[in-house]
């Protein structure tokens, strides 16, 4: 097991009990206790069904993760990726070849390879061929490879997108979507490289949405269809929260919002601003999001392309590929390496990544000093912030993730000293001396 | 024990594993999964070790959080607080008396009533009396009650505040601090409410964080001493993680950007709003916060304060106490129920509440429709969004607090229809029919 002496001297923190008062809550002997602390890993599961019985915990409050990554990052082999394969039947018959690719406990993705084994007659959307599936709560991106047909229900109708190698796509949670193989004269079955992945909404931001329940957690919902709606509805949460009505804040910043709204406006930035000095925010938390995108389809040739780092050095050419700007830290790209070359530049990003050889060659690859191949195929992991170059010629598909990591809790991190964020990854003392 | 089958088939829909391939992997039969699913939550911890050795998931993913609340309140009497009190010694002599007061599983306060047994003769900031702590890592919120003096140190040298009744303030993550009663005719020992709370760093992103590892970690942190300091370092990231370098955002958006930057400034919104369009992020995102507050000590007398709903109808005096523009949705308020009447307003607010009867009257109140009684020296937890009125005159310290559920997962929640809300918090179904 793993439950880890760090979580545990972290609870006992965070609920302000020494271990005396820890080991008295437990009725267990100090001793007890403190041998508890000083292992590395405990295995006593009955101490966390006793904690969290008495103390306002939850049960995996306790566990640590486990980094299953190799000197920061991990491959899976083609032949690896073969192994896994399975058949996905739709009404009795095969409809996908589903293989595996590469995944670690530390990523916010869980892609698949996917041959599609239904072949189409017409590019018609209600193809009773087309079998739907009900969608699912993940994100997914995908990159397509070969003459696939795309399918999706949006707003109660069934669309299609006909697509081929190089075209990717972005569907949010829950859209029912369907892919096959149009008919071809070469016989060629299309595939797809489908990664679903979560961003914010993980697993504890969703044990605890489940447990203020369905009723509760409908009512946070702010509308974000348009510019106006996301604005105002958005500042009517913060008011609420603050228990000031619209009076007191007209009045307060000298304005006459109650006007603009009624004339269905948002305020210019000037007021925005005004308005959060007076409630104490950045100007950011009124400047929510808004039209969120359900599905975005994007061709080959309609992508953006620049080489990188520059005109002058071209060590690498960069296809843009789908991303949508509600996910600002999930970006798609198509990367050429032009050169074999051991000084090709260095790739340095604060996401997740997630990488596959899609070209026809074997690449050389330098993770931070370490020299690895990754051959047509293969599939790679690497963690954020972790510096790595290509060596060789070669083409590949890369998704970058920001997951929970980004956005309001990359800030609250920077916020933190170096000195502050070591002492929290690896804290185990109590918060005082005796 | 508390494995969820919601859970589980939430970790089979993400890893597009049928029971049967879950079965196939497990070495289990697939009889005995399908009724794993069935249940409502078991027990088999093996499953959860073997699955977290063959797949790419963390023990935490198994287990939902328990709702500890009734009717989505909690009240802990104050006979209640008054057994787990316990004195804490410094240097062997008693400093403090602790006093629990309510929480919950699911609130991210961790709140303490805490008398200061430490009397002081003076208020000099080196007394040898005052025995400072480590700090911690949860946010600070306090509101003092009598004549304390709250000591703190910030950039390496010892600080002193003077404080009273009605007095506020926040200390971020490992401020080390103390607090003293200053001695006085009447002999009366000072007290504190001291409320301590995770934000967006909860268990999981510290999880992550500690896998990741600290010097990958530290590589995340964005300057924010500064307006130009954060806009800067925070766009060099957007930029890494697209691959873009500046001289192609400036060519993009015509504009010459390297100038601006050497010039020591932050362009204008028109500007930041090109770069936003560019990139495809939302305004939001290029705005990171900035200055963030390592100790705010916020006096009583300077606090606003307002009737609740308005001058005319003076249901509630509202005082704002201490708040820290980094945290938007953390808020604390002293409120005062002005009159005995059943039809005070309601209120209605998106965060996890804490309340504690501060003043010398039992109050009634009503949490939608259900009638309680919070007596003095009581305290509450109300669940977010949940409907409450205070109906007779009394005193109360109100903290409310956004945890992992504000900013960036309220608008990822906001996105979804109710009806996907209502499956994510429910799903138990494969994520598509056979």
């Amino acid at each position: 097991m793993n439950i880890s002496n760090i979580k545990f001297r972290k609870i006992l923190n965070d609920l302000k009990r020494r271990p005396e008062d820890a080991a008295k809550d437990l009725k267990i002997s100090e001793k007890k206790l403190l041998k508890l602390l000083k292992k590395n890993k405990f295995d006593d599961f009955n101490i966390i069904k006793k904690a969290t019985k008495i103390w306002p915990v939850n049960y995996g409050d306790f566990f640590s993760f486990e980094d299953d990554t190799k000197k920061d990052f991990k491959i899976m082999r083609a032949n690896k990726s073969n192994k896994s394969s399975r058949v996905m039947t739709r009404g009795g018959n095969p409809y996908y070849l589903y293989k595996d690719t590469v995944t670690s406990k530390l990523s916010p993705f869980k892609p698949e390879l996917i041959t599609e084994l239904q072949i189409v007659n017409n590019n018609n959307a209600n193809n009773s061929d087309v079998k739907f599936n009900n969608g699912h709560f993940l994100h997914q991106f995908t990159y397509f490879i070969g003459p696939v047909n795309f399918y999706y229900v949006l707003n109660g109708k069934k669309k299609i997108a006909i697509m081929n190698t190089g075209d990717s796509m972005y569907i949010s949670p829950y859209i029912p979507h369907s892919f096959t193989t149009r008919k071809n004269i070469q016989g060629e079955l299309g595939k797809i490289l489908a990664i679903t992945y979560s961003d914010k909404l993980d697993n504890e931001t969703l044990n605890e949405c489940s447990s203020i329940g369905f009723n509760l957690v409908k009512k946070y919902k702010i509308n974000l269809n348009t510019e106006y709606d996301s604005f105002w509805s958005n500042l009517i949460k913060f008011l609420n929260n603050s228990s000031i009505s619209i009076n007191i804040l007209q009045k307060g910043i000298r304005y006459n919002l109650k006007k603009i709204k009624s004339q269905k406006k948002v305020p210019n930035t000037i007021v925005i601003k005004k308005i959060a000095k007076y409630l104490n925010l950045n100007l950011r938390d009124l400047l929510p999001p808004n039209n969120p995108v359900d599905v975005r389809i994007q061709k080959y040739e309609d992508n953006r392309k620049w080489f990188y780092p520059n005109d002058i050095k071209k060590d690498y050419k960069i296809i843009e590929l789908t991303n949508v700007s509600e996910l600002p830290y999930s970006k798609g790209f198509e990367i050429t390496i032009l050169k074999n070359d051991k000084k090709n530049s260095i790739l340095e990003v604060p996401t997740h990544q997630y990488i596959y050889n899609i070209g026809n060659e074997d690449i050389k690859v330098d993770i931070d000093g370490v020299n690895e191949k990754l051959n047509r195929n293969d599939s790679m992991y690497i963690k954020p912030n972790k510096k790595h170059k290509f060596l060789t010629i070669g083409k590949i598909l890369v998704l970058r993730l920001g997951g929970r990591l980004s956005g309001d809790s990359l800030y609250q991190i920077s916020k933190m000293s170096e000195e502050n964020l070591r002492k929290t990854l690896n804290d185990n003392k109590p918060w005082f001396d005796k």
